[in-house]
């Protein structure tokens, strides 16, 4: 019921019914038990050509607030307050300086704990999107950066807050927004998100696709050339030593020609997509990351890139589609509360 | 209920209670109907400790027949008659010669006609795989070998046979057969098939996927090398240019050293590969093809080359496996059979 007004609102109880394939007397019980619980309303009168007009019912998206952490971003932990219907209502932030292990741990706690009290309805729940590999029960197996291994993240948080805590890779938070308040999408989608390190964030037939050990999207050590750049992993011409973005702007800091530097950085991340486009026969691509470095040279080089090494019924003009989410740096923050209200109340 | 039993033989009625969730009396209800269809039975007493020892019931796997037709084959189009728990009862085949567009059609309906006439059970349905792109109608949009565009195969077997059809893409129903006849498995499976083209039939978190227009899989022709031989499609370097099994016995046939080629060709699937497992974080890749073609040193260059190309904790030596069908080459045919049974009776 919640999912059915979530995603289309302003039914009426008998449209319910019929979505649900529940019976109209059970229908009334639960809206009369969410209604109680405040998580949905009545909106208005809607038409009816005879008899009693059906009730438009709602949810109430600033019923219940969501805590939103974004992990992702090498200089400071962000989070916001927001609500059910992805609005903002609130941000706090904390430097990160050069914090990792237990004293990054502690200022996730402290983040928290300042945008929890900047709450002023119930809260749902705490959402967290991180980087590195996040397994089944919210422990981070893997975040090289912030020196983290198997940490328990959403035990501990859940321990200190006692509230409902998720936990979830960076990028798998940013398909998630992007599904839930992004542009209008089919059940088939990756978000490439491109920052220190670069993560795919996948949408498959509608579910989010983790992989067999939690490590699904982890695109960014792929070799595209190897005769280019040495990486940081040792091995050269990985994804990650083209686009990730210390990577890239060092690059056009240095380059006679930068143009000719995003081109070649979009064609190297074309060569990985040419072969997900292939595999998967996946038409939506989202880049999130820097606008300044993801720009229209570097988009175009993508696209042109998966047209020429793939077969040409796969790709043509029509189809595949690359773009910019519409959420901007806000993707992992949104995402970690869609997170929340997928795992709490079913909605995404 | 059938799905439980087509997966977990001697459950007991109460078992499936507590397995279903439904229940003691609709159990009770539903399988006293399967029996009476003859599609369960009583498999002798079980043990019980006190009291009415629990009937231990399983599918009876010889009470259905399904046909099943592959299409892959490039010289001849191969039917059988198989039972529901995927043995061969009798086969049949007929030479393709070079039979495209409307008369390679009639060659599937006489063939098929030929394998019905051998059914001595009631058809449960006939089940097709064919190379090429096929739609949810059962409709191949595309099959260039045969000519076949736009052919509403599904539609017109049903027709002439009054029989539930349901039809799809080799390594589609290919990667079907393994999940559900072939060695045990995980959730994430990726058959590799080798013919004359190169398809990949893909289960995500325990289902089929097929892809934004049903073209999954369809990896044929990334390039993998840009430099690599010229391609039927026009392009160099393409996959099938390496491993396609033509072009893999020319050069197996023009080489001064043919373990090199089956190196190259082992490293050409790798590449890709790389890229899948990143991608998805998929352990098990199966490889369905000539096995002469197909050996050792191909499989073993095409992990090195994974292990090579990926993060290392995504690949190392205890996660990716690759492997040969059990099935050999009956893998498409047994598919076809379990694309009916998933279809007709909801097991798989």
């Amino acid at each position: 019921v919640l999912q059915s007004l979530f995603r289309f609102p302003d039914l009426s109880r008998a449209d319910l019914a019929r979505l649900t394939e529940l019976t109209p007397a059970t229908i009334s019980q639960l809206v009369g038990e969410l209604i109680d619980e405040g998580l949905v309303e009545a909106a208005g009168r809607g038409p009816a050509k005879v008899g009693k007009p059906p009730t438009p019912l709602r949810l109430v998206s600033d019923s219940r607030h969501l805590v939103c952490v974004d992990l992702s971003d090498t200089d400071a932990f962000r989070a916001a307050v927001v609500d059910m219907a992805g609005k903002v209502v609130h941000r706090e932030s904390v430097d990160r300086g050069d914090a990792t292990g237990e004293h990054a741990v502690e200022l996730v706690g402290g983040l928290i704990q300042a945008t929890l009290a900047a709450t002023t309805k119930p809260v749902l729940g705490i959402g967290l999107g991180t980087p590195g590999v996040v397994d089944a029960a919210g422990t981070v197996v893997e975040a090289v950066y912030l020196d983290w291994f198997d940490v328990p993240l959403r035990q501990l948080m859940a321990r200190r807050f006692d509230l409902p805590v998720h936990v979830c890779n960076d990028a798998n938070t940013a398909v998630l927004a992007e599904y839930s308040f992004g542009e209008e999408t089919g059940t088939n989608l990756m978000v490439i998100k491109v920052g220190p390190g670069i993560g795919a964030g996948l949408l498959v037939d509608g579910r989010p696709h983790l992989g067999e050990n939690f490590s699904a999207g982890e695109i960014g050590h792929i070799i595209v050339d190897e005769d280019g750049p040495p990486c940081r992993c040792g091995k050269r011409g990985c994804l990650e030593s083209f686009i990730a973005v210390p990577e890239l702007r060092s690059a056009l800091a240095h380059a006679a020609d930068p143009q000719q530097v995003r081109a070649e950085a979009g064609q190297s991340l074309g060569v990985v997509l040419a072969a997900a486009v292939s595999i998967l026969d996946i038409h939506e691509i989202v880049l999130a990351g820097p606008s300044d470095l993801l720009d229209e040279a570097f988009r175009e080089a993508a696209l042109e890139t998966i047209r020429a090494r793939t077969l040409a019924s796969l790709s043509r003009s029509d189809a595949v589609r690359i773009r910019h989410s519409t959420l901007g740096d806000d993707i992992v923050l949104l995402g970690a509360g869609v997170l929340v209200l997928s795992q709490e109340l079913g909605v995404a």
